[in-house]
This record gives C-alpha cells, sequence and structure tokens, in this order.
C-alpha cells in the first residue's frame, strides 16, 4: 500500500474514513454538476454573460437547439441563476429574455476555471478566447482564497463534514 | 430592443460582432466541458484530490462503474491532468493509481467554484462538505483575480480573440 501523494487536500475525521463516509450522492459539487454541468447550460449562461438576453439569440449562439435552451433555461432560472422577464413588440406575441442575478454572477469563477483548462488542452482552431482585466489589461485567471484573504494550495485545504 | 443589462463581459471587435464571431465550437470553456464535464470525470477527480490513488477506490469512491472509470481515467490522463503509474502486490496481477500532476492541480479552482455553487442549491440531507484552509481555519472561496493582483468582477472583464 503506497500512502497518497503530498500535495492533496486533508480530510477530517470522521469525513477521514473513506470507507464509510464517500462523499458521492450528497458531494455540493455533484449538485452544481446536476445543474449546470452539461454543455448546453455552460453555453448559454456564457451567452448571458457575453451580455445575450433573448431566447433566439441565446440559443444560436450556444448552438443548441430551442428544445434544449428551454429545458437548460427553465432550469437555471428555477435554481435561481437567471432571471426571466417577458418583453413584447409591437405586433408580435410576448416573448422572454433572461439577465443574470447575483447568484448567476457568482458562477463567473466556473466560467474562469474551465477556460484557463480549455486553454492548456489541444485545439483545433489557432484563435481563441481570451479574457482580462479592463482596468489594466490583465489577463484574469481564477483563484483559491480563503476568508481572511491568503491564497489556499491544495495541499492547505481541508474537507470536512458541517452540520448546520 | 432593450439594452442588455449592465453587469455583463464587455467583448471587443470584432469578438463584439455578435453574430459573425459566437463563441460556440472553439471556446476554451467547451474544450474544459469535453474533459470534465461529466458528472463522473468530476467526482473522480475530486476522489483523487482527496488522496485517493487506486482504481478501485477512485471508482467506488465515486459512484461510477468500473467501466465508466477507467474511461474517464484514460482520459484525463490523456489531457496530462493525472499521471497513471503501475504497482503490484505480492501474488497479484499488476493494477493501477493515479496521482495528480500540476495541470491537474490547476483544475482546483473548478472544484471549489462548483461546490460553492452547490452550496446555495436546495439539498435533501442537512449535512454538507465544507472546505476550509488549514493555516487559519477560514472556508475557502473561489476568486478571479487579473495577473496584476486586482480582483475582477464580471463588469470589469473584457473578452476578446486571441490570435497567436
Amino acid at each position: 500500500m503506497t500512502a497518497p501523494d503530498d500535495g492533496v487536500i486533508t480530510l477530517l475525521p470522521p469525513f477521514a474514513e473513506r470507507d464509510r463516509f464517500t462523499a458521492e450522492g450528497w458531494c455540493p459539487m455533484e449538485r452544481a454538476l446536476d445543474l449546470i454541468g452539461t454543455r448546453s447550460a455552460m453555453t448559454l449562461l456564457r451567452e448571458v454573460y457575453y451580455g445575450g438576453t433573448r431566447f433566439d439569440d441565446l440559443a444560436r449562439r450556444a448552438g443548441v437547439t430551442p428544445a434544449v435552451a428551454s429545458d437548460r433555461l427553465k432550469r437555471l432560472v428555477e435554481a435561481g441563476l437567471l432571471e426571466r422577464r417577458p418583453y413584447r413588440e409591437p405586433g408580435q406575441r410576448t416573448r422572454y429574455e433572461y439577465t443574470l442575478t447575483d447568484r448567476g454572477r457568482d458562477v463567473f469563477p466556473v466560467l474562469v476555471a474551465l477556460m484557463r483548462l480549455g486553454d492548456e488542452l489541444p485545439r483545433e482552431k489557432e484563435a481563441t478566447i481570451g479574457l482580462s482585466h479592463a482596468g489594466c489589461g490583465e489577463p484574469i485567471v481564477p483563484e483559491v482564497r480563503c476568508a481572511a484573504g491568503h491564497e489556499v494550495p491544495l495541499n492547505e485545504t481541508v474537507a470536512s463534514i458541517v452540520r448546520p
């Protein structure tokens, strides 16, 4: 039996008992993935981050069918990430537009972290999409910090079972 | 036509031409999702972050079948997030264990950002998993910063097409 490599998360008791306490089925990451773990949900959310609001625009730019867009947007609204508002142009039926809520904005680090990983993976086209800070022009990166402001690497992270 | 809400990413020309330059199909986020956008890939990666190394342990704790684990782990190794090493116990056949590479460690913000979102979504069980900083005990959060160290909100982010 080899010891686990250094540089991983430390599990506190009783979570450290890996046979009794697997994270499977109740890890918050899994709930998040149930919501935005599909390519279609994240590409629709990306298009809202890029300023898209209207159903047709979002579906087309995300590259998903109207049926898929309808289902994903409905779930994002139900989960409180997007807000749906009706609008109507003269002589047309009522349509809907979608805007971010605060919770939807909170998901921004997911996009940034995924884009950073994707940038390191092989790609077919030469061009890519870069995100940078309007203030200073520097590229933006995802970071993990604690509430006290320290940057926290994997091997300084502890995981524990939290009961309310 | 309503203007897009404030507080979204600013698209620089020519990326701002949303009919000619949709991100669909070449956005780095999509490449990342092709790799880790499945629940099974992320739960396996989570178990490696938690110190798991052996195939059987990883599959069981992630709650995935051996066939799925085999496929996902193979892809994570090919993408350079994990390293596969053979090991052998006396009288048994050669087996494999998996450890993180630097690129695999770089994906940590994805886990933290997803766990944070999941914590805000409705859950069945009361207990959840908390991540905190070993140094000071404070909870850890995902942040977006630029290379100059500024914290960058969505509405101070610009997206542009980058050609090498």
